[in-house]
């Protein structure tokens, strides 16, 4: 996306995100909402995201919340004709789940030109907290490589 | 596994563990060793396990670091009567990957009765650093639920 | 703290903590709250915080969490004859600073029998974030030692 | 330090940073050696170094990750005219200790042109694991504000 141009509304953005192929897809997360603001998905779990005593895979929640991280970072970087590369992130795995709909949650705690950080928590579908996880991210203008 | 069993070579281990459907097949990982001192991996990338850059989602790293700790404490606990549950994942990610066949170790910082610490490192088919993660597992003797 | 003992005000509380010998002395914070639910602290930043450049220090920005958290914990953990010892402390580095007077507040993620999750936030006194942390500790009954 | 000036030895470099007032010398640490390699200090625990239970404050622990690893990435980044400043501080706490002598060593992870990651493991007397942390370090060019 070029620097300057729009981004459309939250949802047509969910849906051009939820159609790329990737690591998104393959986890099963749908983007609900993304804004520079705040970032919102949904995920059914199944057993292709047990670990081996049938509950989730802590790597599942730490995808998801890489994940909503990324994607609001990105939205503030975009109209500054910057991308976002994760640094670091760190997750509180906080109840065990087997099965049901996860909602995942992010927001921004600085969104600063050099480097971002963002929150997110996921819930089960009685609105208890599943994991929390904090991302920190790098912000490259065009020109620089990812790494 | 039930207590004093016989866990058979660490490449026995290893083949079980890849024959276990779930979210460790799913990431595409083989294990290609066990044991309570070490754990080893592979992992070949493909375009799934990209974000929409076209780099490996963080996800991915913090999966292999928490599936290679999750064995290594498991392989601590069992012989106890344990299983272990992870609490969290604190993953770097040191430099970005597209693809090729990526290693990960994973050795123990703490093998305590009520919880332990391992930490893996994930390198490219150079031995470049491509991830390094600490993970911190609870201990729970087998009449405990997971939570 | 015997079980079942009466806790007093969270003010009461607060200046006992105050009086204690230690790190939290040492760092010069001040409890001004604490309950089971929040726990608050003020801290003069002063050129004893600083490292090399001038700014504070992150091991003080550490040190406000891990405090914050611990006290939480402890009051959620007396009633039921444990006490709390700190596993992980998983703190970012939100906006540097150089003087004037900070805040913190830390509430809980989770507060199970056996381990508790609680986060923590710093602000300056235009309320800022300058630092948010992320603790796990684990609830030892009585008889247990620390470690 | 001016980009290109001499360093000196790495003795000659523990001397100078042990002089300098702030969190460092408050918290009792020495530096023993420093280099772009490997940084080390020494810290002798007593009271003040404590938390409510007797044993040392999970603080100085972070504090100690932390202050190995700025010194290690500042004196990476000096001789590009650079400073370094913490981002992120992720320390897990592996062993109580009430007394003696701790030692800690830091080693780098990367050590990029934007940012760098440290490690750092603290033991006791007999060697033993007491803590281990990780440190990214955002690298800024002099004319940079730190933030």
């Amino acid at each position: 996306m070029a620097p300057g141009e729009t981004m459309g509304t939250s949802e047509e953005l969910a849906d051009l995100l939820n159609r790329m192929p990737g690591w998104v897809k393959e986890m099963g997360i749908t983007i609900l909402s993304a804004s520079p603001d705040e970032v919102t998905c949904e995920l059914e779990i199944g057993e292709k995201h047990h670990q081996g005593y049938g509950i989730v895979h802590g790597g599942v929640h730490c995808g998801v919340v890489e994940t909503l991280a990324s994607v609001g970072a990105a939205l503030v970087a975009m109209p500054r004709g910057q991308r976002v590369v994760g640094l670091e992130n760190s997750t509180s795995f906080l109840r065990a789940v087997r099965e049901g709909r996860l909602r995942g949650t992010a927001r921004p705690l600085a969104r600063g030109r050099t480097s971002q950080v963002w929150e997110a928590v996921i819930r089960d579908e009685q609105g208890r907290l599943v994991a929390q996880g904090r991302v920190r991210l790098l912000c490259l203008d065009q020109e620089r490589p990812l790494g």
